[in-house]
């Protein structure tokens, strides 16, 4: 494992010997990953004094717990009581209480005898903050996304299928490089255009048809997203571009607000703003982006504090029109301070109103 | 929701009021799909008297439950709690301690006051012997991955890298009609060839290789899986003629011990006896299949009791080589009585040792 996965465990372990305790069990795979680099093990045990013990592989509850005393790795091990009561080292065991299941939790605290503590999302908001390596991955797989979504609007579309139109974007992006898809690809056609959640299936495209892609690549764990519409056909009717417009503005002036020390919900007001004078019921959505395609902070009213320096976000803004379809952008970008230059977008397609 | 999941329902209730449970709280998603047929839940509560509800979304564990009263489906609902409290109508209330995690296990204790006791996998039994319906799904999963199978070995391979050859073989089932692969398609080209977890990576096919090819579809969530093991240019060497022959001895002698009342090992016993005849020391595994690639029960000595008629199971058998590669043949399969012919082969695609 790198210096640089070392050197998270000790900040966690530092901000919870300093809460009273003794020992850290992380079961989330997205927060193993981020303290080690691997996705090989299903339980991150620290003491103390920095030794690691990894479960690769949980068994039945009745079966306990098997446990690697060594690296991280595949492959089954000793017997993992005694390791876990040593690891533990002191009566305070921080666990990961929204991701440990009940019957795992009883076969940790049978083990070790602790007392279980929950760690409240502890490794999540550590990983908030990015470090200019992660932010160069999620850079990659940014670009990723753009060139596929890029070389597929160079080809004809009318007649394909949404399914058809995704898993050629997928494709492309493992052609350059991504480790897959960040999330299935979403193509909505026609009536199905500007929705956030819809699956792509069997509507083909049509002449004149709206057509949102939302899709994202994923490069060394990082994932990136980005939403755009466009319209199929020569000449986009007037309440097509209409409707482009607004949702591009209430998106820019959301893009536009994400500056280090902003109010979290920031961006949902500058894009609510502009949606409402436009009186368009419009959906405003933005998180953060990193491992996870969705993670701390919320974009929102219910978040707290200030948006830190180098936090990748996505905000998205997406009107529907039921039954004639609507527009989605969606942007990933960087936090930055003002001073130097504001938010850094990192899917830079273009949001202009391609008529294809 | 259609009849056969109302009826799946009232078994597990059955179940639960004879073991002294008066309302059931199903989380794991493959369970809820199975009782309802929806997947967009993420929590159903089943009350004595059959009244249903779906929670859609799980909020933070401080904001307690959202839930539906109604049908399943998306959207947002009104306060949950009297609901759950009402719904439980009784002070015990079954649960999956496999899947709850420990914060939603003290948010439901908190809104419903009941004693929570494991259902210890309950769904997951009824699971188990499927229904003539679910077996056909599977038949037509298994079909779509026999087609996407047979059409790739019609193309040219040498050259190729097992990522493309995954990628194409994914679209080539959904180009058949499959929801999407069952789990991510897996060929390992030479020295991968033989093994069981390799992922599709960039090696690319040479002539004289072993490819192993591992692939599924998922049709209405159903999911088949099959291997198979072929060379790549127009002469095996005689190394691979005898190791397929070993494989698929061994893997033959597992299939066909698979009817209904058989131990669960039986098919582990049959194959290790062929391998340990030929003097390989090779991996034999086999599970149910349904909802889940890997479900209950394990065909192996572990299992007690016998195996049920209409139990949809895979059955593979691998040789691998360190630095050559090797040979793995896997199936699915449906337990049959022998009176009726014995186990029913979904995935029909030939064994035979194929030269490309």
């Amino acid at each position: 494992m790198a210096e640089v996965h070392t050197e998270r465990r000790e900040r966690l372990l530092a901000g919870c010997v300093a809460a009273g305790i003794d020992a850290v069990l992380v079961t989330r795979p997205v927060n193993i990953r981020w303290l080690t680099g691997v996705d090989t093990v299903q339980a991150l045990l620290l003491a103390r004094d920095g030794a690691l013990a990894a479960v690769a592989e949980w068994h039945r509850p009745q079966d306990g717990l098997t446990a690697l005393p060594t690296e991280p790795g595949p492959g089954p091990a000793a017997d993992p009581a005694p390791l876990l009561a040593a690891a533990c080292a002191g009566p305070v065991l921080g666990f990961e209480e929204h991701d440990l299941t009940v019957a795992r939790y009883r076969a940790v605290a049978a083990a070790t005898g602790a007392r279980l503590i929950d760690l409240d999302h502890a490794v999540e908001r550590l990983r908030t903050v990015k470090d200019e390596e992660e932010i160069s991955f999620l850079r990659i797989a940014a670009e990723m996304g753009d060139q596929a979504l890029g070389e597929l609007l160079e080809s004809i579309l009318v007649g394909r299928t949404e399914r058809h139109l995704a898993m050629e974007l997928e494709r492309r992006m493992v052609d350059h490089g991504a480790d897959g898809a960040a999330y299935p690809v979403r193509v909505g056609a026609g009536e199905h255009s500007g929705q956030a959640g819809h699956q792509a299936g069997d509507r083909r495209v049509e002449d004149g048809d709206f057509v949102t892609v939302s899709l994202g690549a994923c490069y060394r764990g990082y994932r990136s997203s980005a939403s755009r519409t466009f319209v199929v056909g020569l000449a986009p009717a007037d309440w097509q571009v209409e409707l482009h417009r607004q949702v591009f503005e209430a998106q820019r002036a959301a893009r536009e607000s994400l500056v280090a020390d902003a109010a979290p919900d920031a961006a949902e007001r500058a894009a609510r703003r502009v949606l409402e004078a436009a009186g368009q019921p419009g959906e405003v959505v933005g998180q953060g982006i990193g491992l996870e395609i969705a993670e701390a902070p919320r974009l929102g009213p219910q978040e707290l504090g200030k948006l830190d320096n180098r936090v990748p976000v996505t905000v998205a803004v997406g009107v529907h029109l039921p039954g004639r379809g609507g527009v989605r952008i969606e942007d990933t970008l960087v936090v930055r301070p003002s001073q130097d230059g504001g938010p850094e977008l990192l899917t830079i397609t273009t949001k202009e109103l391609l008529a294809l």
